[in-house]
């Protein structure tokens, strides 16, 4: 039985700040918002300018900070935080507007930004740094904001042509709210997102626009694997269609990777594919025999595919470990993960991840913890002790 | 403070077993392990057969019956778990050796095997009937099997040309394991799970497989889109070449329209790709004017994606609820988790889904809690005042 403590919430990651004010955050989106949130719960002083003076009032009456008045002192530092199709000509607005400031961007693309305010910003471009934090969410607009909303996040900063004292600021702005700094290039950027997060989006979406047709009961046979691989589609075509185009080349570069494999997919698994009623169809066991092709193709792709998935990393961006997954079916009532957790903690066992799957038609769900591996097997033992269905694997 | 309960395991499903004995099960791997582990524990008496002496002992061993012995009892029912491209050959010669059993199968493909059986076995396939578990696991093999891998799931059942005997037969068997049966045609079976099953399987293989060359510190911005898109291409390329092939018909018409929307987007998107250095470049926001068709193919392909996932449907089998979301951050230490389930469980609260994240260089996790959205605001108030940090939404 345990006696559960209050929760301890994390250190706060802004006890020390780098960033002396004032900041101004151009953009009262979702990103401008909660970077402002952030900043001010450490104390800095911020500054915001939106041309909606809905979002900007919005922003302010979360206590995001205040208007900037022409009567305001200096920024020291600007970040845009607009949509990533202004970003560039916003940036070069700042540079001009406020000449002792460093001016940095949010947008999820960076070469292009970059080539933009280099090409109209000459010198000035010194004082701009790139950057793009790795957080968002699926909804947008500055309700959604969040000061926590770049802890732990990985925030890369792009320097080329920076001025080494514009790219300590920026720095400091990123480990200020709790994020990670990851020092790239432009290029090398953009091809990144590119691959993790444009072209997933993208390749998310084709596939759940193939639902829309779909009868009713086909989608009652709606598993995980499609809830997972189709989470991505609910968001905002707007904003993706500004990221994408604004990273056409590498984007279209991986598309067409993709076109090709899925070319030869086609072809191999088509030649295994009989009309109704053929002779073949007859001798059982066939199709196999009749299309080696077809077996090779998809055996190709997926094992291609495992190969690419197994180097995503883990945890804490560590190498990918591989965790114990003990299952235990959970009954669907107030407080019964509440029981299951409270007796996981009471055996000290740390959990990993945690995954919840519920199925049509029953009150049951199933719960997978993941653990290390030295844990595992006593904590089935010890769950199943206390009256819990563990799954055995 | 809450004084938690011993977990309360859910009803038993078994509590009435409609199947009377003995029950042939053929193949031992993760289904039929599993299914005899089941029908085991609630008192059916199951007889197994194997091709492989490893995996028939391994399932003996587990509990989930005995080796059939040629003095046995004749069964009433005969359940096919081999590999799909064998499934037929194996119902054909099932239906020959057993004259007086219902024959039925758990292959992922129904209209090939039926098509086959039909043709073998005219008369005699009215005691067969096919069936599809939609259950399964990324880990395969009797090692892997469970006798609650079948709780809650549909259950395909396919009784086209079968006796209403047979039909029946099966059903119980579907009922007395836990699962839900739903009735289908086999044409219209394999089209549904080419497109909720096989179709996503191949897309989230041929997306990973570009992470295979893709830099460290490219990976190293993986977030949950990637990880969530990619999360079955670990599956085991043996099994799915056999259920692709099977399904050949269904799986290439939907890639087709997958590459036709993959084409056009292309097309849409390469419009915007300027060369580096482009004069272009140098005027700000171009990129979107300049290319108008790649932001509409962005947005087309993104607002069919964003319906398609709207269509999936929710816990429980019934329409897409829209739950409040109530994130958390959740320390890295045994027990965090635990302290959370319980203050939420000590206010009545039920979760309705739950989502953990964890981020690359932080000891922090964002948990998600989906809840009512009439309990959402005075669960973000107690646990604010137990300590918690909220992530206000």
């Amino acid at each position: 039985m345990s006696t559960p403590t209050q929760g301890t919430p994390p250190t706060n990651p802004s006890a020390t700040v780098s960033t002396t004010g004032p900041v101004l955050v151009v953009g009262s989106g979702l990103l401008g918002t909660s970077l402002a949130l952030a900043l001010s719960a450490a104390g800095v002083e911020v500054q915001l300018e939106d041309t909606s003076p809905t979002s900007l009032a919005l922003a302010r009456d979360m206590g995001a900070g205040r208007p900037r008045d022409p009567q305001d002192e200096e920024p020291r530092l600007v970040v845009v935080a607009t949509p990533p199709d202004v970003a560039a000509a916003v940036v070069i607005d700042q540079l001009a507007a406020h000449p002792g400031a460093v001016v940095t961007d949010v947008a999820s693309v960076k070469e292009r930004v970059a080539a933009e305010v280099s090409a109209s910003a000459g010198r000035q471009a010194r004082r701009y740094v790139g950057s793009h934090p790795m957080a968002g969410r699926e909804r947008s607009g500055a309700g959604a904001a969040d000061a926590d909303l770049f802890v732990g996040r990985p925030w890369v900063v792009v320097a080329e042509g920076s001025a080494p004292e514009a790219e300590l600021a920026v720095r400091n702005l990123v480990v200020d709210v709790g994020a990670t700094p990851v020092r790239m290039g432009a290029a090398e950027h953009d091809a990144a997102v590119a691959a993790v997060s444009h072209v997933p989006q993208l390749v998310s979406s084709l596939l759940a626009a193939r639902l829309e047709g779909l009868p009713e009961n086909a989608l009652s046979l709606a598993g995980q694997g499609l809830r997972d691989t189709t989470r991505i589609a609910a968001s905002d075509p707007r904003l993706w269609s500004a990221i994408v185009v604004g990273n056409a080349g590498p984007v279209t570069g991986i598309l067409r990777q993709i076109r090709d494999d899925l070319d030869r997919l086609i072809d191999g698994v088509s030649a295994a594919a009989l009309p109704p009623g053929s002779p073949q169809l007859a001798a059982p066991g066939r199709a196999a025999v009749l299309a080696p092709g077809a077996v090779g193709a998809v055996t190709d792709v997926m094992t291609r595919g495992g190969a690419g998935r197994a180097r995503i990393p883990g945890k804490h961006g560590g190498a990918p470990r591989r965790y114990a997954e003990v299952q235990v079916l959970v009954p669907d009532s107030a407080g019964s993960l509440g029981r299951l957790f409270s007796d996981v903690g009471d055996l000290g066992v740390n959990i990993e991840d945690f995954d919840m799957e519920h199925s049509a038609g029953q009150s049951v769900g199933i719960a997978t913890l993941s653990v290390l591996p030295s844990a595992a097997q006593a904590l089935e033992k010890a769950l199943d002790a206390r009256g819990w269905r563990v799954v055995v694997a």
